[in-house]
């Protein structure tokens, strides 16, 4: 029959092309390393409470359970000792596997996690590199402020000779509220020098963040940009994509695609830049495994505004192999509840319904990064 | 029988004051032509997409076609093809008329309007004159810069003789982050000169912006603004409609209306402004088209917090009879959804809902604008 | 049977804990008077409109009529009636009996209550201290500038000795963009002199109110400060609970919990503040009441980021009865709709929600506030 039915099945086939994913922590995890990994909060959980009364808590314990052959809604501690039961590596095969991403593109400025993540999936892995990492790696490399600028454009170039796509997180170090404008080598060779000085630590000078992602525009890679909701370290407000309209108007002659990840809860702004700006890509990427039972709202609301070649998957996991696993689940039942409420109401056909989630979930990725399809 | 099914045929009676629009683009328009026009974006549509596959191009798929003798979710080729043969004129008139709008307050400042759209709909109209042009037009006519500001106000009294309404689009030329007090006469006529000796381009300056918004104060009449989502000429975090917070509060003892058009992604701000101060009003317009099959759930946001007079309708309708057609239809889909969901849960009266539906979609603007009933 | 029956039941049978509100107006009001109330606007109502027309009024009539012994949706002219037919004492009795609320956290900033709201409803009450009214009082008491300081710190002793938590409405005053550190004592007494110099009206100096704010951080009781929306004294733009990020980040490490009230529109910021910072919660306090019919919608946005213990209820109820009892009865409606949501299509585990539920509505303001268990 066809039908919503039909919609479903073909949403649950897509291999997803997770645009934006890390690696997976190996080994043990004790309980408490278990929960930190659960929220973006860096802080030690407090004695009243636990990760796991949190909507993305539930959504683990819902969706992940029965992976590891478990009910739905096992308890927190018989989630923990299955973990221990089958091993990490199971666990990890297990939730990739089940997760049914066909391909991932790895930031892997948080260490590794390329060749791992290939191994534990046995999927095809694509590189993104991070702006930042490679400054302080340079940084920390013994170079004179003067030849700063020259040598990170050359290390750039080396790291990037096989990678699909780079990713700033000026969002974190200082804000999208930067001059858009490229600085002049001058001003960089004087705010490297500072830095140097202090040994190169964690690059927070706007100056040499806005060189970095200048120098990312020239290399002519696809940008992803975090934007809205992280760790601790950043200021929301200042992480607001709009924020990003200058840098944004710049960049645009230069003919690269700036994909902006999360956005929440600033996803219909990303989805308004999507819609003006041809260059402009979004998703809700790790909204939709925190917000759990909610992310299907989620996902409705970044439906809104934006053409539908303009938007993106990812999952952003990083740790755990359940986020892995939960942004694609999450991601799959929130298009299916959306898209077959709009074929249900007659809003949309069916054949647009699935041809939108296919855009969404892969072949806005393959276009934007070139990948072959497979 | 009394129930939804009254509501709903109610709503669909409902002679439309549409309190934001502008005329159709007259004769043919090929197909890159129409799609321009269905984005706020003023950039070439990139090759690898089409403007097609986004909300809004879903809803002139389901909701036009029909009016024009297609099935519901005609491809876009069997539509555009479909406009050809009919002709422009009877695809205007069938969309307008379906529309079921009562009549229509046209904003002239994007040039005429007025007596196209009187003719192709056979409704009553009212002009909104738009505040910038008149003043460019002014600007533009060989004054001085000490004679502008007399000059302003005598061609604003003539150009508004039989208006009802006015209209700023400082949003676009500046942001709301204005000095909101009116500017010195002093300052007015040293910013002019400037202005002049430019040539009088289209103008920006934040002192003749406020300028014109003050002398537009104190012709009386209800004064439109537009405010949130546009095209990438606005930087969206600068039209907030909070930021107009000073400039309303300053406005209010003057006794004049205020009302902020679109507001989206902005329209919970909106109704709060709306809430709290008497002179404020505002509408979803714009958002409604362009979020198609989501346009119900913005439609229910705008409808949390402020009082029921203090909500309009309006299409923002330009260029294509298509957008008149969908303002309509949605915002009488959304509302038909909304209210007969507060029926059924037993939340209000089914009279009650009748009644509000009739108050957004026109005794408001009736009042607002002094416009007699039919 | 067990089923979502139960946790409907259950949510109902939550002895709720009314984490922040206000007295009762006493005596008889007359329609005006009564209309001005169930807004947050101090504007009087203009005569083409009725505060009964606005989702707060609507729901009103829905919920407070049949505690009044009258049929759902009576006009505004029966349930005023029925209010001087049945007594304001028998109205505030029923409608709080009604409400369920099993205890009061009020805040007496706006002048007394405590004992009233304790006699009318029979139910325990707790103090919250406002800081500025403290402040204010300190600052009328003869003091000199240079014993400001030593003096409030010794009044707020005195007048928080069984006071269970302080408030803050520097929202109200100047904003949260104030500078997040505590001031120097010479820059606390140079601006009490300033300030005592004007006979000490209302506090809204920066200095000042930093300094309150700080001194309640050294009390050591749960700080809640109002946020989002309130009446147009405060500009809703400014009162961004993200903009408090840095000072929530220098209260945190001295171990002072902090609340966030109302927070709408700005719901979802408060919710990713309290996942990243241990010491921060939220509610969605006087939202639920004035958006009626959408109550549960907000309170559904408000359950996406926060882990469960950090959410609270709060009706922020002041003046009718009326609004006591529709924080309570929203609260649990929306709370019935939403977790009986997540538990149909099995996102929940159905003990899961009603422990949930428990949390939010009394368990979390037991253990912030310290309240023994009933």
């Amino acid at each position: 029959m066809r039908g919503v039915e039909e919609l479903r099945a073909g949403i649950e086939d897509i291999a997803l092309v997770d645009h934006h994913v890390h690696g997976v922590v190996p080994g043990k995890l004790d309980r408490a390393g278990f929960e930190s990994l659960l929220t973006e909060s860096d802080r030690p959980i407090p004695g009243w409470m636990t990760q796991f009364d949190s909507p993305l808590g539930f959504a683990l314990r819902r969706w992940c359970a029965p992976v590891l052959g478990l009910r739905p809604h096992a308890t927190p501690e018989e989630y923990l000792a299955a973990r221990v039961s089958l091993g990490a590596e199971e666990v990890t095969w297990r939730l990739l596997a089940a997760s049914g991403a066909g391909r991932f593109l790895v930031d892997t400025g948080l260490g590794g996690g390329l060749a791992e993540l290939a191994e534990a999936s046995g999927k095809p892995v694509h590189e993104v590199v991070r702006l930042e990492s490679v400054l302080e790696d340079v940084g920390r490399s013994g170079v004179s402020a003067a030849d700063l600028p020259a040598r990170f454009q050359e290390e750039l170039a080396r790291r990037t000779a096989s990678a699909v796509g780079l990713k700033s997180i000026v969002a974190y170090r200082f804000g999208f509220d930067f001059d858009p404008r490229p600085p002049e080598r001058a001003e960089v060779v004087e705010a490297a020098g500072t830095w140097l000085g202090e040994g190169a630590p964690r690059v927070s000078d706007p100056v040499l963040l806005r060189f970095a992602l200048w120098a990312g525009v020239e290399r002519g890679l696809p940008l992803q940009l975090h934007a809205g909701f992280g760790d601790p370290d950043l200021d929301l407000h200042r992480c607001d994509p709009l924020l990003l309209t200058g840098f944004l108007r710049e960049v645009e002659p230069r003919g690269v695609d700036v994909l902006l990840l999360h956005c929440y809860p600033f996803h219909r702004h990303a989805a308004y830049l999507a819609q003006v700006l041809p260059h402009v890509h979004f998703d809700v990427g790790l909204a939709l495994t925190h917000t759990g039972a909610r992310s299907t709202a989620v996902l409705a609301e970044s439906l809104e505004l934006a053409p539908f070649a303009k938007t993106l998957y990812s999952s952003d996991a990083w740790g755990l192999p359940e986020l892995h696993h939960l942004g694609a689940r999450l991601w799959r039942r929130g298009m299916a509840e959306v898209l077959s409420g709009h074929v249900e109401s007659g809003d949309w056909a069916l054949d647009d319904a699935l041809r939108v989630a296919r855009m969404i979930g892969r072949d806005n990725a393959e276009r934007v990064y070139g990948l072959e399809s497979p």
